[in-house]
């Protein structure tokens, strides 16, 4: 059976011109620092990087722990803070969780922070 | 007398393909999460937004702290923490600290994370 994980879609675009461009309301700012902060680490911009270079930009959860060398209770922790933040979907197929890139999640952070 | 700080210039950009493109190297991404936690604050997404929008891209801290609605000290921690990532640089006039965006600073953090 195939489940996949419904996301609680935080749209810092929806709202916002490019931060340097009209200064930001206040709770535009909330939402863009809680994207910012699921993307601010190290573990987790390397876990995005290697699913966005996976086939279809999809990658098996047991196939993600080895290339960041942590154990798999880490890896699973940093995978569900980037599925909550909107970057990832997860989807469930038998035992293993499997990841994708969101199309244009990345983009819209990225669009928020461009001067030009 | 006007003194300018100079900045530990972390240019992220100086070594990686987009994050998408290409697997990120663990010392590249560190640099980059270091860039994005700076950024990870709404204040401090609010300061920068305030100093952009000010002339010439450049404000007085004393101009900064009605704003965001914080004391002084808090509002210099973070002026403190942007201009350390590079994105502010600071120049002291007499009594006071004025603050302007870095040129490109956040573009550079943008580029890696778009994926086209």
């Amino acid at each position: 059976m195939t489940t996949t994980t419904l996301l609680p879609v935080v749209d810092v675009t929806a709202c916002c011109s490019p931060l340097t461009r009209q200064t930001l309301p206040a709770e535009n700012a909330e939402d863009l620092a809680r994207s910012l902060k699921a993307l601010a680490d190290p573990t987790r911009l390397r876990l995005i990087s290697i699913v966005a270079a996976s086939e279809g930009q999809e990658a098996c959860a047991c196939d993600l722990t080895a290339p960041v060398g942590l154990s798999q209770p880490t890896v699973s922790h940093h995978l569900k803070v980037l599925t909550d933040a909107g970057f990832l979907s997860r989807t469930q197929r038998g035992t293993w969780a499997y990841f994708a890139l969101v199309p244009g999640a990345l983009d819209s952070v990225a669009r928020l922070l461009v001067s030009a």
